[in-house]
């Protein structure tokens, strides 16, 4: 298992605890862990925070020159918003724990000149399934349905 | 004059006022005003809260099917992260004071059936360029540049 993106399940993880959407994520730069998040709809009421905006947000101000050079992990695999961020920031690299729960615009992340590493990672299905078994309008909210 | 522009721009010299980046925005349910936002980089210190951002997230939760009934303002042309915002929750319309001075993804939207508003206003230009020839890193940095 990657070491990263087991540190974004472990985000997810550490969002379950807290009652939220497990959903994690962190931002590798220069082979450190530089930022870390996780999906904060329902522990801080936000609409903007999913995992990967609350990891950004938990970076910090950065250079481009570091969001160029830097991975971003996921969970699951990124939606239009996310997307957009990963695009504003010019991150290169995109690795995802799994898209079968949910697939973002990947080929539209590719067309412009995203690399993606998509894994199919049964602990990241799995914690997702669960989550959503329990709390189907949680899900629908978090992806705008 | 656009009551509900006008209220972005005034959003814009809010940020303004407290030093921050003069981008403002509104998102707009059933004529009224739900959520008020500026950009929060410096303010902050936030890497995700563009002015459409920090709107939606000081909207709150709101229901998918109020989304889609929504129109949001911008003084600027919205980012890919902030178009990216716009997909995820559906907003069919978007309102843009002025593209100019930046253009975000504006034909990407219109294809995934976004419709958009683009005005050339003279108050929205001006601020922003006066705020760039004091602060050009800042605004490089809020652009991923």
């Amino acid at each position: 298992m990657d070491k990263f993106l087991q540190a974004a399940i472990e985000e997810a993880k550490k969002g379950l605890n807290n009652g939220g959407i497990p959903i994690g994520s962190v931002l590798v730069l220069d082979g450190h862990i530089v930022g870390r998040g996780h999906n904060q709809r329902i522990q801080k009421d936000s609409s903007v925070l999913h995992a990967e905006m609350d990891c950004l947000e938990n970076a910090g101000r950065l250079k481009a020159s570091d969001y160029r050079r830097a991975t971003l992990y996921s969970t699951l695999s990124p939606c239009d918003m996310c997307s957009g961020a990963i695009l504003l920031y010019g991150v290169k690299k995109v690795v995802v724990g799994e898209n079968k729960t949910f697939c973002g615009p990947e080929e539209y992340l590719r067309s412009r000149g995203v690399e993606l590493v998509i894994h199919d990672d049964h602990e990241c299905r799995q914690i997702m399934a669960s989550f959503i078994q329990k709390n189907p309008e949680l899900w629908n909210e978090d992806i705008g349905e």
